[in-house]
């Protein structure tokens, strides 16, 4: 068995977004906006994360804070500057927003150009089309990358993906569809969910049920991605009963330690110019 | 096995139109509007067709010709100018415009709300999301339309789509997974395809290849849906092998007189207020 970690695919793509901005002038790089409103813990944590990731990289990061106490309009003004310098190359805004901001017409408000966590539903409706100007939403891109940098073709695959989401299962299959694989979405509503995904080679499953999936849904050669991020009695674990399903498998990735290890690399990569994928 | 003609949907949809709209004076109607630029005869086979079958359902029907020789400019100002008309409610451009026209800008013109014939790729985009303002695109529509009239639901049911282009295949997928159907998408370069489509409850195929799904790609309780039009030495065909295939099956759509038979109505039905469905 194959243990399809993140942090090998999330270094690899570091090293090729630090690799790009050393050839530049500090003052060139692309800069990436953080726009937080008030003070909630988890969006302070994750700030020191960005903060952190984007000093590795070289990546200019300019926070944008503003007290709790900001309106609507106030924030929209933010962004509408924000879209309008081109030296902010990617706007990240911390969600939820607090209650009372209408948040759906600041996450429609970031240019789609700098959406890099693709949140403007105009993004999402790119992806499904496969409009090039399309930034991905981190999930689904995080898997292709797994799947690509582990060496796993898509071609004439047959894949499972169970999750039909608007962001990840459904943007997934498409992203799929175009590198020729055939995609089968299943949900809930599914029967007979074990025959259909113990058939495919590839499975990708985000159901947010902790071990959920046992070695019935798989076969010995299967390529397994949990995308799913619970927490039980164990601790953090995937929708995929690891224990029980990697001695039975060709490839999986843990929980943690997989796709979620690669997202925050991949929003990064997203202030870069298309150029550099 | 069961023949799903198309006329019968087609008829029970057109019955719906024309009570709905018998019960509106007449000048208060939805009026559509078509747009043809120069006198290709096949624009004006279509034009009789749905100025016929505008009179049979009684909807106001305004035929905007211009002739070859007119602009991209002025092409969209009548463009503008029916967007603007509150008493037109669907705008259909025949198409492909002459050769000079930026197409692409004359169909992106027309207002998400009227475009009836799901031209504008924005209305692609809404589908994509289940968005509800999107107006579908007719062939995935009429798909839907026969499975219903015909009492097949497609709750928890396995579907296989052989096609996975932007207007059909994957408009239909999405579709079908908001009702609960576990979809998959197939395409040419899908491995064993046979073994994937005689699995499936219900299988639509378009692939533009005269009768060339035989009996082995089904099984004796398939729903075979077939979106082709072809024509070879033996005449119109659809891309199953009907003759071999129909007694074989549970359901079966022909060609001529299955899908294609539905989409006309369709987008008829395009015309009237979201409300009428």
């Amino acid at each position: 068995m194959m243990e399809l970690r993140g942090k090998a695919v999330a270094d690899a793509l570091k090293e090729k977004i630090k690799k790009f901005l050393d050839k530049m002038d500090e003052k060139e790089r692309p800069q990436l906006a953080v726009v937080r409103v008030g003070e909630r813990s988890d969006d302070l944590a994750y700030e020191r994360m960005v903060m952190k990731n984007c000093a590795a990289l070289g990546l200019p990061v300019r926070v944008e804070a503003m007290n709790e106490q900001v309106t609507t309009d106030e924030i929209l003004e933010l962004i509408d500057a924000l879209n309008g310098d081109d030296a902010v190359r990617g706007i990240l805004v911390f969600r939820p927003l607090p209650v009372g901001i209408d948040e759906q017409a600041v996450i429609e408000a970031v240019s789609v150009e700098k959406d890099v966590d693709c949140m403007n539903p105009q993004n999402l409706q790119y992806v499904m089309v496969s409009d090039e100007r399309a930034i991905p939403p981190c999930t689904p891109e995080a898997v292709m990358r797994i799947l690509s940098y582990y060496g796993f073709s898509l071609e004439g695959k047959n894949v499972v993906i169970v999750n039909r989401s608007g962001v990840i299962g459904r943007p997934l299959s498409i992203m799929m569809l175009e590198q020729n694989a055939t995609v089968t979405v299943c949900h809930s509503r599914t029967k007979n969910l074990a025959r259909i995904t113990s058939q495919a080679d590839i499975v990708v499953v985000g159901v947010g049920r902790p071990r959920f999936f046992g070695a019935e849904y798989f076969n010995e050669n299967s390529i397994v991605i949990d995308i799913g991020i619970n927490f039980d009695e164990r601790g953090a674990c995937g929708d995929v009963d690891y224990d029980a399903v990697a001695p039975a498998v060709r490839a999986i990735t843990p929980v943690p330690g997989g796709v979620g290890t690669v997202t925050s690399t991949v929003l990064l990569s997203h202030v870069l110019p298309e150029a550099f994928l």
